[in-house]
């Protein structure tokens, strides 16, 4: 692992780091946060998955997590939306699919398989080397993310139960087989069989018997994605019919910008926090 | 004026805004928070002058300033940092001159000197502009920045102290005369005859007898221009030869950047509502 930068900011270290993955087959970055308490102990950690479009830095950026991060101890991660390198198969002029929208699945269709494999580097290798790197309690992990990346923190939980104590979102894709912007893209990193969709959608999963503790969303009323490509309606009523609790707030409002994200980002900080206390 | 985008925030609008502007003879962008309790009347308003390279978008980006803005009731209005356009004379390869490097003076050589006057976009033009556009009171005015614009900060709170009640700044140019960054701009802005520099340098507007109330500013010790760039220690010692109240934090560990801007920008806004109230 190689370091990029490291930054003090609220009393804690803002670090990039780059490392070499064998599940995308190319360099990834990653941004960790690590707060002042580490240096009496090892700390939980929680996953923040990016949306279409971003890179590690935009929530490290404009998330404004640092504050409440360092006065809860807790180390937030903040890993890149898809593998990328020159060698990597991309549609240039396409920002819902390729370099930037890996939507956290492992590609089964050639070429896209040889490196769309975010889901597992985000549930194994990524999680191996923080443990290696970084003070990190892995008994103590919590998930969460925005659009693409609710979508991500969702399903994630949803597979992996035992290891995430909680999962919130905001204005996460809630049924990426059916909405506009994530079913070619789907169909391009996991073929025409939609049965083959159902393990990276959240409705789909919850139907198929997939379950977790509680879901907290966070969704503005003005974002314009909000009817076609976020669909909550459906993320409750696929909560709702299996019995998961699902605290969904819609804001007044608010768009699908960090200038929304950054408003609720100490609800959702606090409520992890509550979760992952030893 | 024209609005280029507006966003919810943390119960306030974030807007950004494009006008244009006589002195600099190009359009220019700025941004405005308005918080909430505009909707009951006129509000103090603080101007945020940003650092070399910057737009009016870094610190709306990263500043970390709208949660304590609409909790305290400000107007934070964020300029850009030159004028811009194609036909605005630059040096594209030097990131201490031209474009994103106004250093807030009046340009008085040619070919500069018809677009570079940001003093007077800055205390002038922008001014009338946001009061007859936003609920401000004008009456309450504070001033900070970082770098280049926490010289321009504390340049113009010295030369129109009746018009500001509070400045402030994170890591200020303090005697831009002599740093290494800003003596080459300031020949090119202003002409080889350094005794007209003197109005836009702050240790020598204090030495010249200009006066403010007081000043606040924080630095970080690992800010890599400290010594030469940025020269705390001569305005200090310029406040104390004149008596004016200068309270400097050197805060341990932190660099120029963002991530230190961020961890104080509570501090600063406080300090600012705290002699902006009614």
């Amino acid at each position: 692992m190689k370091t990029i930068s490291t930054d003090k900011s609220y009393g804690g270290t803002q670090g990039v780091y780059v490392d070499r993955s064998e599940a995308c087959g190319c360099d990834m970055t990653f941004a960790v946060f690590v707060p002042p308490q580490a240096a009496k102990g090892k700390l939980p950690v929680l996953w923040y998955l990016s949306g279409l479009t971003c890179t590690h830095s935009n929530v490290m950026d404009k998330g404004e997590y640092r504050r409440l991060a360092a006065e809860l101890g807790l180390i937030v991660v903040c890993p890149d939306t898809s593998p990328r390198g020159d060698h990597v198969p991309d549609e240039s002029d396409n920002w819902q699919f390729g370099k930037g929208a890996g939507f956290y699945v492992d590609a089964t269709e050639p070429p896209f398989s040889a490196n769309y494999r975010m889901y597992s580097y985000i549930t194994d290798e990524l999680p191996r080397l923080l443990a290696e790197e970084f003070p990190v309690d892995m008994d103590r992990q919590g998930i969460f993310g925005h659009s693409m990346g609710g979508h991500g923190a969702i399903t994630i939980a949803l597979k992996n139960p035992d290891r995430f104590r909680s999962c919130s979102a905001f204005a996460p894709i809630s049924h990426p087989s059916v909405s506009g912007w994530s079913k070619p893209a789907f169909r391009k990193y996991l073929g025409p069989d939609e049965k083959s969709w159902r393990a990276y959608d959240a409705c789909s999963l919850i139907e198929d018997g997939h379950r977790f503790s509680q879901f907290f969303v966070d969704q503005g009323t003005a974002d314009s994605f909000l009817e076609d490509g976020l669909r909550p309606d459906e993320l409750r009523q696929a909560c709702e019919a299996a019995g998961i609790p699902l605290k969904l707030r819609m804001q007044e409002g608010y768009g699908h910008s960090y200038f929304f994200i950054s408003t609720f980002m100490e609800d959702h900080l606090r409520w992890h926090a509550q979760k992952l206390e030893k």
